[in-house]
Order: structure tokens, then sequence, then C-alpha cells
């Protein structure tokens, strides 16, 4: 069972593609309330580190989402990238998230010409595919890279996923993201879906992409076995700074990769300057007790989250408030 | 390349034993300086926890280490171990470690039917291995089931590895360690080298187990990956407490464990009573960049021991120190 690893450890793949979602997924951390300062010196650490693409929050709408109770970076307004990149002439591409049904996508996605955006990245549940897909088809209609993330995949029957991927195979879009929402899997699942991911990939000509949560501190296990599946599409964020226990640790991915386009020093320089200063200030992200029983319960974080922020420290009772709510 | 997986993620596999090593490798970062009252407890969370072994310290010579500056556990008197379990009249087992070269063995490992003690664990290097097997078959002798853990083998050429592995196989042992002391290894490496200590146990009978330490947040993933493969005896300490970055929590490997013997429960009120005290305290263990750096160069955690005990946050800095040093 299972496909053979692709590529070694000694040499790269060049296929593969870092993805920096530090703002995005942080940004549900600390309500995107990064500042400017903050911004500008990660799009540089991560120039300097030859990241490939960086993400700088969601396109979400404002009829939806009051601007004045979140951050900038909830909306990224095209002004609001630029005051930061300029016109952008790196090689460093730019990314924003679109949640299906949570996005003025005709509105507020402009054409590519007129954006400093390269890649829009689409996140739907599997029940939201034909939504979906009509972002996606409007997103590349307009001139951009595109993704697609199915979320909380840990939750979806294997014939419905077969369904799903079959469809959004079908349209333009450019990279189908396996989303491990919950850090409900271990790499023996990991490599599973892959093969399934891959399979549908090599049809259809799509790349895949690994977006994973440290729950049971497998966030970077699991972007490594997917990497070495054949997944190329991999992110990380710095500190692992993400909702809940977080994502996969961009100092451990770049220490991996072989390529000598990736520079960790960068990364860790920015850490030392901006990341201990915001877990010092009280900004909570990361493994514990707490997102592991939501992990393996296969359940949103948001409970752990608040069990954290009541500052409980009673696991087994929550164990099992957890069970009476969950299964 | 590589062995197919044994077992499944659904069902559980007989053989394989949870060694709990908290005191023993956590000691390493709190110089064993263990409150009864913690000792006691954990003896009865394990029990609890259906863990298999618990190891309570090291055999360590009195000649060359100073009582009065080592908490008891390092030297696992007799006495020491009876007052907290008595006869130990439970399906626990105990085990110590006694390092090549720093215990006396032949006058302070008693023999078995004198003592409470069940398992003796060598710890050895490479280029020690014929004093392990001396101590290996004098605590044979003497009635103990043995283990001996090959340290520090992400250093060790695979044509020393295997003469090695060869002379244990052919002692009288129980189980030959995969020990990862620097953190350096990935799944896929450890694939690799379960194949080769498996292969040399199916050869000459003998369990192989695996030790991990947690530099790349991969201790709990090489453990797992390990045990798919056919690995029996998985280290684990809770909270991961053990020397540097620490070593697989054993709240992850319990929640993995489908066998219906094993309760993460227990082991998560033992944390909410003792672990986070400790942490308050100060009692310092855990992934930290510093520790990926030492990880990733294969080198000893002690410069970076040094160096968060001295707040140092110049990771770039500290790196180009390890690499002048280490490479």
């Amino acid at each position: 069972m299972g496909r053979n690893r692709k590529g070694s450890l000694v040499s790269f793949r060049p296929d593969v593609r870092v993805v920096d979602c530090t703002m995005r997924d942080g940004g549900l951390v600390n309500n995107f309330a990064f500042t400017d300062e903050f911004v500008k010196d990660l799009y540089l650490a991560n120039i300097k580190a030859g990241v490939d693409y960086m993400e700088f929050g969601y396109k979400a709408s404002k009829e939806i989402f009051d601007p004045e109770k979140f951050g900038k970076w909830k909306f990224c307004n095209e002004k609001d990238i630029r005051s930061i990149v300029g016109d952008n002439k790196t090689d460093m591409k730019i990314s924003v998230m679109a949640d299906v049904g949570r996005t003025d996508f005709k509105t507020d996605i402009v054409n590519r010409k007129d954006s400093v955006i390269d890649m829009v990245r689409v996140a739907t549940y599997i029940n939201t595919i034909p939504a979906a897909i009509e972002m996606l088809e409007d997103a590349k209609k307009k001139g951009y890279e595109t993704t697609v993330n199915i979320m909380a995949v840990s939750k979806v029957g294997e014939r419905d996923l077969d369904e799903g991927l079959e469809m959004l195979a079908q349209t333009s879009v450019d990279v189908i993201y396996l989303v491990d929402s919950f850090g409900y899997f271990c790499p023996e699942q990991i490599e599973r879906l892959c093969d399934t991911y891959l399979n549908v990939g090599a049809k259809y000509n799509k790349q895949i992409g690994i977006h994973a949560h440290n729950n049971q501190q497998l966030a970077f296990a699991n972007t490594i076995e997917a990497l070495s599946r054949g997944v190329s599409y991999l992110d990380a964020t710095v500190s692992g700074m993400g909702r809940g226990a977080g994502n996969c640790h961009m100092e451990l991915l770049l220490s991996f990769l072989r390529n000598p386009k990736y520079n960790k020093i960068a990364v860790m320089n920015f850490v030392e300057k901006h990341m201990l200063k915001l877990k010092k200030e009280g900004v909570v992200w990361g493994y514990d007790i707490a997102y592991l029983l939501t992990g393996i319960l296969n359940s949103h974080p948001s409970s752990a989250i608040q069990f954290i922020k009541d500052k409980r420290e009673d696991y087994a009772i929550f164990y099992q408030e957890l069970i009476d709510h969950a299964l």
C-alpha cells in the first residue's frame, strides 16, 4: 500500500513551494492585530528566507465582518498590502485566502493585472464545493493562480472525498490542498490520504499541497511525510503561530529542505525580534494537552482555546466534556 | 525499501511495552530533585495508566558522583525505591539505567531475588560495547531482564552499527534500543534504521526499542513510525520531560495506542497536579530553536541547554558558534 517516496533526504525537488501563512493562520490567534513593523519585517524575512508565497490574510466580506472589529489583514485591502510591499518587485509571490460564503469575491477580488496579489486560495468544506468552484473559476478568469483547501477532511467519508476531489480536479484550479484542520491525522493516515490526492492530481495535472496543525505535535512530521510522498505545496508559519495548537513551524521546515534557496537564518532572526515578544505579551498558541484532546477526538479546537483562555487545567474533566459534546 | 507496517491503526499489538522514563531522563533536567510525593504519585499514575515499566533513575557510581550533589534517583538505592513501592506487588515492572563506565555494577546491582528492580537498561556508546556486554551478562546472571541502549547512533557509521548490533544480539540481552540522543533523525531515517535493528532482532530473537528526543518536534512521530515498523519497547516521559528538548510525550503515546489497558487520564491528572507546577517553578525543558539547531547539526544538546540557561535569544549567532565547533 502507498506509493514510494519521491526524492531523497540529500537532494531537493524543484516542484516544492513553501507558503508562509503566519499572518493568515496566526491572525486567527491575535485577531489580525499585527503591527506594520511586524508585517514589513516578516515580508523582508520571507524574501531572504526564499519563501515562495507569503499569505497576508483573508479577503473577508465587510458585509459580514465589521472592519472596526478586526485587524486589517482579515480584509487584505489592496492599498494595505501595497503599503508594505509596494509593487512587490521580488521573486516571492503574494497570496490571500478567501472562505466560501464569507468573501464578496465578485467585487473584492479585482483583476490580477490591477492587483499585487498573485494567488487566491479558496477554503471550502466538502459540502460547499460547488460554491468553491464558482470562486475558483472567477479567480482564474481574473488571472490568479489558485488553490482550493478542503478543510476538516478528517470528518469526510472516503467516497465523498473521492467525489469532491474529482469535481475540483476538473476545474481550472492549480493546487488542491490536504488540510488537517483539527490536527487529527498521524503520518500513516497522511500517507494514505496523499495517495488519494496525488492520484487525482496525477490524473488531472494538479499539484497537491498540505496544511497541518500541531495538536499532536505532528504538524512538521505530517508535512514532511506528505512531502516525501510527492506533495509539493507546503504551508508553514513562523514559530508555528496559528489557531489553537498552531501549524508546522517554518524554522523546522526550512531546516529540513535541501534547496539552497531556503535560508532558515532570516526566519530565526525574525523570531528573535518579533515572535518571542508576541509570546511575552501573552499571545498564546502551540501544543497543549487540551489541543491533543480535541485533535484525537477530531473536533474543532474552539473549546480547547476557551479552556486555555479560562486558565483551566482540569484536563480529565475537559476530556469528559468533549466526549459528551463531540461524539 | 523498508518493511511493511506491522499492525494497524485500529487494533493493537500485544508485543508493545511502554516504558516511562520521566524520572531518569527528566532527572537530567532537575538533577533528580523530585519530591517523594512526586515520585509516589507518578508511580500510582503509571500503574493506573497501564505503563509497563517505570524507570526510577540511574544506578550511578558513588565513587564517581558525590551523593551529596545529586538527588537520590541518580543512584536508585534499593531502600529508596522500596520506600515508594514497597515490594511493588503490581503488574508494572521497575527499571533502572546503568551507564557503561559509570556504574559499580558488580556491587551496586544485587541479585534480582533481593531487589525490587525487574529490568536493568545498559546505556553504551558504540565504542564501549564490549564493556556493555560484560554488564549485560552480569545483570542477566543476577536474574534481570535487560536492555542495551546504544546512544548517539546518529554519529555511528553503518558498518560499525551493523557490527555492534551483531555483537549485542549474540548476548543474553532481551531488548536492543534505537536511541536518537541528539534528536537528529526524521521518520524516514527511523524507518531505515528500524529495518536494520529489526532484521538483527528477527535473526537472534531480540525485541527492539526506541528512545527519541524532541529537538525537531519529531519524538512522538519517530516513536510511532518505529512502532508501526515493528519496534515494541517505547520510551516516553510525562509532558516530554527530559534533557534539552525532552522526549516523546507519554500523553501523546497513550492517546495513540489502542490497547484498552492504557489510560491517558491518569497521566493527565498527574500533569495537572505536578508537571504544570514544575514548569511554573522554572524547570525548563522542551522544544526550542536552540535544540532544533543542535539536532540538525547532530550535536549534543549541552550548548543549547547553556544558551537557554543564559537567556540568550540570538539564534543566528548561536548557529554560527555551533557550526564552528561541531562540524
